[in-house]
């Protein structure tokens, strides 16, 4: 079924207490309405209408970064639901399938769930999404009818049979899209905060003997973020479940609790994973890899048998190959380290391509900036990187060559040759003790002195 | 109202099973014992005794690094509460004002609970500060008439009646400072343990047909710790008040389990604090900073929209400005950041103050030790230091200068100056080759030889 | 009394999801195997034999690794624990003294509990290891009359007043080792699953009119591991007994919950524990020393009043002397840090020994890797090694001497000397500037040709 989906993410979130519009706050990685657009994309929708409004271009740019085919619409005004759901209208008014509403605060909504809903769509003219409340507090009521939801009832409005109700109000809604808008020009604003709530579209369905009903979901689905206590309660309920899945995917982890999982992260069957591993976006590990504690992954990808850490960081466009190394203090950056290559220790690799086999010796760095621009370092297959070498880019060193340790290494380097830039050691004999002499002498003067 | 303090800090903490005594065990960074003294310390007393029995050299150490302001007192036995707090007469006697008697383990009591003990004075002879027990337990109960306080009754001597009473003691009192030397002195000790309790002070004063009352506080106020294990509880308690009190000042923290705060942490407004963060005593980090995973700061100071970490060290003294960045397996201690700077990748940057705009490349060192002395590094604005650079202190880069990458320097650099050291790169060829096979036929010599 | 173990290690751990056998999985850093294995060897068994199945070699590597007399047999078919424990009989059929069952995936039954066993043995035939267990589910459940267990009913033929029992089967059995095995011969497998169960031989014992008793120990002792999420509970369940064992032992420790022990870490008294530091297998730290956040320790031994860290690594065999310092970003390999040396920054210290008072500056590597061979650094008292120093191993650093800082030193160096090899400083005017100019021009020229 066609599906177009608007997502609501014009509020500011003042309890947030930040300058950030609060869908742009990240859970695990990425922003909130990132969340709720992918739950959303799961339908492949046609359209898909984020409606912005606090920070709209930062919104906007967060939304096209996401998915570039989005319509971003501005709400100026922040007059409530309805009012938000009706600045989709120029976008998605001739759109003949289902409408969506979806909060860009609320990100754990799964795609089964709305796919539920659209196909409950089929067979009627407005669906909402519910959902069985542990406390249901002040959340508004669902008063079903047999499968026909009767209405929608506030909490302050309902009475004490209703409040007995557990059944709640998640708020999110589907409708055929031309419906959507018609009943939401039905929508009045007569209430105390003077706001049009969408909700009130199925009190107006039901009174033109439209059908609704409900489709439910756990309640920890529509878990919506107001505050920053609740975001972090949120990261946490995702880092749980990302843990659980971890380990029903035969992961390794001997304190989970100390492992931060992004959105994306993809981790193989019999990888081990350390105490104190940080994962960015766009991580996979392939199985039996081992991340070791300590270590901080961002947009990488680490083959079969590699040994990441402890200590390393692999920043975007690190690619491990099979049994690669990066050892402690040690920082890749978009470089390919090639099949059985070690770096073991307190080195920089950025921009650069190791083949298979080589050795890149302690204190290594790649110089692949010139204070303008990035340069490339290559470097060939079984070489060996002597401690400490400066790999001034863009340069490169053939296959089974070696470096001196200490060298800096400005011009190109044969296959097979060996590299060498190191002034020759020189002994002065008696002089270390000398000059610690003189040096207490000068120091017991400026104590004098003070 | 003038005040003064009486600190009890004699006990040696037997349960803590430690050299160190108890009151100067760590909470947040600093000993229990200033956490008492700057719970008092919001009073602006006019003078604060501390008095010390065991370890009283470190404890006056502690005290006087805190406050030098401070009067140190020796209890040498341990006689009782009544007995410590009169070891503070000859530093009080004559003293007009309130007295208060706080407890060197006891951390958490709130400024805003002493001024009220201290308003509560002005009306009555001696304030008791109570609480309302959850769990009562063998606490000593408060035994109410109205507002009066009739006296205190510990628990073994409770009738099932009082018993019920869930109103408990903390042992906090405040008191004229002459009535309190008086009262104590009519203190006995004709109880099991041979001790003087300070609380008899409320039963002999309420003799002498003087008032009492109580001050409540919440209960986590008058926490005591007696043992390491209620030493990391009263950490846990801190931390989580830490973190909340964080959020409601609007910074970002996806993991805020992970996050370590000190007792004076000052993090501003849209701060992001990433998983993995420990804070020293004396940091400042202001607006929209970025602290990322794995940072450890101790007395530094971050600007607005400056990024650390991951990876970083902030020692003592670091001082960055805004927009500068401290990147991954970098040390900074005593120097100064200037705007917009970047120390990326595996550096040491110590004693040294840098410009605006400057970079610094992968593996700068500040050689900032020569055996004996301490020196400076001074580096100007829009400098680029080469990667590996030494830079052997004192020694000074002028503005918009160059070091080549794997340089010693040793003298100054003028501005828009290169300074290079480097010895020329020179190639041999075949040699790496010839030289793993070297190599191995020694490996496979020494491995027929063993 | 003369004690044969016999560890059942067959099983593959279907719900682990993993190649690796469920004994080999990883508690606090040791096979769960060698869990159970150390438990038994604390009564000094005559014998050890490991029945393994899937994954033979590995466990049987495992066990050797632990204990090299241990018998490792295999049980080709894994038709159940009686079936299992037959395997021992070659091993363990002349044995006269008391074989004790024993299961590789429950790795927390007390030295304490094993020897309560033998001796009840020496009173009864059969010895069953009970507990009472607060849900007792659908364990098997002991039927006792009076210190005779009666025998053990499987939950789902229990009646309703044996499933009220909450004496439950742990499955750990003592017994003869020639009437275990006598009794196992007559143990059958016509139940649901087929399987020989070693629980028959309780049944059997009594037909014969022999004795059976029960030794009880803490539920928690007879945890079996089964799934992932099982081993990280376990693994929570052995960090907390371990930190509280630290607190008891006089360590600091402010976030316990971000230290993690291995199944043999040593901690002195008056140690400190900075958060986030973990331990590996094999490390002992003496009493006053401190270990700071973001460390990483295996395999060594940490001495009175050392410092390590924030962010030090030390690897097998790094043995730290009294008062010395191994600061942030820092390696250390098999190498013997003399009494007040330090390594402050930044450095790699691999085969190699220091004396004491030496100062090692930032940036030092022993370059003790020649591609094929790996070579030792021997540095003596009171050294100062200049910051960035390679040390090309073979080599020695004499007493008192020195090393210019950015030096390749490649020969010995005598005491007292000072070595330096470095390129002079040669300075550019103006060529920073005009290097910047060319590279900016190049970059507008390159952004102009894309």
């Amino acid at each position: 079924m066609n599906t177009g989906l608007i997502v609501l993410a014009a509020g500011k979130g003042t309890r947030m207490n930040s300058d950030l519009p609060k869908v742009l706050h990240p859970l695990a990685g990425a922003p909130l309405l990132v969340h709720a657009m992918r739950a959303g994309a799961s339908l492949a929708p046609e359209r898909t209408v984020v409606v912005a409004g606090h920070g709209v271009e930062h919104v906007r740019k967060a939304a096209l970064d996401y998915d570039e085919a989005a319509q971003v619409v501005e709400q100026t005004e922040q007059l409530g639901t309805a009012h938000a759901a009706a600045q989709a209208r120029p976008a998605l008014g001739d759109f003949e399938g289902t409408a969506i509403v979806l909060f860009g605060d609320t990100p754990f909504v799964r795609p089964e769930t709305l796919t539920a809903m659209v196909e409950a769509q089929g067979a009627h003219d407005v669906v909402v999404l519910g959902f069985q409340a542990k406390d249901p507090g002040r959340y508004g009521r669902l008063v079903m009818q047999g499968d026909q939801l009767d209405r929608i009832v506030e909490f302050k409005d309902a009475s004490e049979a209703e409040r007995a109700i557990t059944l709640c109000n998640s708020g999110v809604i589907a409708c055929r899209a031309a419906l959507l808008f018609d009943l939401i020009e039905a929508v009045g604003n007569d209430n105390a905060a003077g706001e049009y709530y969408l909700t009130e579209i199925v009190g107006l369905a039901r009174a033109r003997g439209l059908s609704a009903t409900v489709v439910t979901c756990e309640e920890s689905e529509t878990l919506g973020i107001n505050t920053r206590a609740e975001l972090a309660e949120a990261e946490a309920a995702f880092q749980a479940r990302a843990r659980s899945a971890a380990f029903n995917s035969g992961v390794t982890m001997p304190a989970p609790g100390s492992v931060h999982f992004a959105f994306d992260t993809v981790i193989g069957r019999d990888t081990v994973i350390e105490p104190n591993v940080v994962f960015g976006p766009g991580v996979t590990v392939e199985s039996g890899a081992t991340i070791r504690a300590f270590s901080h992954l961002e947009g990488c990808h680490v083959a079969r048998g590699a040994i990441v850490g402890p200590y390393a960081r692999l920043r975007p466009g690190a690619e491990l190959s099979e049994n690669s190394r990066i050892g402690n203090f040690v920082e890749v950056k978009n470089a390919q380290i090639g099949e059985g290559t070690k770096v073991n220790h307190l080195s920089y690799i950025g921009d650069a391509t190791l083949g298979a086999k080589t050795n890149v010796g302690a204190g290594t760095i790649t110089c692949n900036y010139d204070g303008v621009l990035k340069h490339r370092t290559e470097i060939g297959d079984a070489v060996f990187i002597g401690s400490n070498t400066m790999l001034v880019a863009p340069v490169s060193i053939g296959d089974r060559a070696m470096t001196g340790s200490g060298s800096v290494i400005t011009s190109d380097v044969e296959p097979e040759a060996l590299a060498i830039a190191r002034a020759p050691q020189v002994e002065k004999p008696g002089m270390a003790v000398k000059l610690f002499e003189m040096l207490k002498a000068r120091k017991a003067k400026l104590q004098r002195g003070s």
